[in-house]
């Protein structure tokens, strides 16, 4: 029953003699250790794919390594995630890290009400259970004490929400800014009732720290930089397609309706899309949209969505270094980076009506 | 450094005692065995929910089972796999087993030109180092004889590739009567000149079982039995938005241009409307366009693509009973499931013009 019948197992040291290297050499590329240049990390990634070597993670597990990242999405329906994860399958290619992923939504129990920070609050166990090297989450929903407890016990960074600690490192975009970037674009284009739909924030002591709140909150300040105070108004529903579709018929069914809607996240302006076009709007004509994440969504050619691109890939990769760097010392200062957004301006846009 | 500090953690003792059952019945929920009642399954799982019970993954590791099932998938950027992990999830949901997620392309070393099936082969290896107590491939692109080796070492259950094997099971879509479906639809509509856009598949070998073959050949025998065998005309890219748009601009720029293009899944649905918009040409006034998945995507109001159903969700949660039956029993018969695909007609398909 064991696949590799008959033939004897590739080791370290027939990859370091077919490399000419020494097995040091070796094993520095597979842990990605500094001080390797790039020709001996060609050389040695060239001598483990023409021999096959395969190290038994199991193995490494015992001596504490098990050369696995867990990297935590709220959910895989949403198209941005996938840039995510590319930037941080992207920044490891190189090594031998392996990349597993897990969604939150997928493990809640029946019968029970479990809330989406405890359903990933076990999934973060479930995976540092199984050995994760460190672990990647991306805008979780617990509190900065959960995310404390769990980077106590494995190297973590966090992507997406705004949470400073001792114990993690985090990559944010400038949420509030590329909000005030949407904001500053359609009330250029002459619009006045810019609505926003937003995701419900059910527990207030995360609102500072969670990308949507951190959205929210860019667009009320942005409408009131632009003397827009009064036409302030936003439907919470959630960041998926059907959160877009509920919220745009109840920005619909206003007595008078917004002229434009900032969706906080492209998968939300698609669920805006077909609800517009199922009460016989034209987009921009009628009404203008906007997302968030330019996804690949976003510039469908049928589609043209007019989107905020935080870079995902770099977030991802910068990421995914500074997990590396953590798994390699455990005890270095945290880092904190924010990226700064970009509006991408496409068809989905115009001057208001009239 | 523990996240438990100071409480002490909770065992199957408490669970049994909270639920006022044996610690045999709850280990015989946790493992999903046969002859637990619906209403003892629930009262276990509200025990473990409210008391937070957590196993060590790695303690029932070297008992020899880790509940984790690996899910390897070709990529994450097709909207239709998210149809299908969550069919896995939710069948596993009520069980103590997790699911991870793997993606081929993710793997691949630089410098080196690995193919599909190496990078696959090298994913699923490091998936069973890593403990996983069975797994689920979706649209393997290796060969029977790497797949059986690999159901040699781990109980495996195989999605959407057409590969019968004793050593492992199998759930596939009827992939030659979906393409028929909307072969049947276009002529009906009175379309002659149906093109085509399939996967290229460079292994002859595996022709016969990838989905995309399948697909492409279900396309030709309709064309043949409609009498349009003469215009039959196929464009080899990729199932990527990218290989769409690639296939659509060479078909579009053919003498005599196609009036409908039946793209071989949405996510190349996807490209070849932005193509076509680029072309200046309307959907479906100009061209219709079907795609394959019926994903959310499809459903998208200014989308409205006609495609085929295959019933994702349902095939994944086939795939997840199979997989939990072969963990249970390794030398039970193998099962082959086929689904029977239906077309959902939307607004991209029309009369062609003139």
């Amino acid at each position: 029953m064991d696949p590799g019948t008959g033939t004897r197992r590739v080791t370290i040291v027939d990859v370091a003699a077919h490399a000419q290297v020494s097995t040091t050499a070796v094993s520095k590329v597979m842990r990605n250790a500094y001080g390797v240049s790039p020709a001996m990390r060609e050389r040695v990634n060239a001598a483990i794919a023409e021999l096959g070597y395969r190290p038994r993670a199991a193995a490494r597990g015992m001596r504490g390594r098990t050369y696995t990242i867990g990297v935590v999405l709220p959910d895989i329906r949403n198209p941005f995630f996938p840039e995510i994860v590319d930037g941080i399958s992207g920044h490891v290619r190189d090594t031998e890290y392996q990349v597993m992923l897990g969604t939150g939504s997928r493990i809640s129990l029946p019968g029970t009400s479990a809330s989406d920070a405890e359903v990933e609050l076990r999934l973060i166990d479930s995976m540092v259970d199984r050995g994760m090297d460190g672990m990647v989450l991306v805008a979780p929903a617990a509190g900065q004490k959960r995310v404390d407890e769990a980077a106590a016990g494995v190297p973590l960074v966090v992507i997406g929400r705004h949470m400073r600690s001792a114990l993690h490192d985090t990559v944010v975009d400038d949420d509030a800014r590329g909000a005030a970037l949407v904001v500053n674009h359609l009330a250029d284009l002459g619009h006045r009732r810019i609505a926003h739909i937003d995701q419900r924030e059910p527990d207030h002591g995360r609102a500072a720290t969670m990308p949507n709140a951190v959205r929210t909150r860019g667009y009320r300040d942005a409408m009131t930089a632009q003397g827009l105070a009064g036409q302030i108004d936003v439907v919470s529903t959630g960041y998926t397609e059907e959160g877009g579709y509920l919220g745009a018929k109840q920005l619909l069914a206003r007595e008078v309706r917004p002229t434009a809607i900032f969706a906080g996240a492209d998968i939300v302006a698609m669920g805006v899309l077909t609800a517009v076009a199922e009460a016989g709007l034209r987009v921009p004509e009628d009404i203008s949209v906007a997302g968030y994440d330019n996804t690949s969504f976003a510039a469908l050619g049928p589609i043209g969505l007019t989107s905020v691109d935080q870079a995902g890939q770099q977030i991802g990769a910068d990421a995914a270094r500074l997990l590396l760097e953590r798994i390699a010392r455990r005890d270095r200062p945290s880092t904190f980076i924010t990226t700064s957004p970009t509006l991408v301006v496409r068809r989905t846009t115009a001057a208001p009506p009239g």
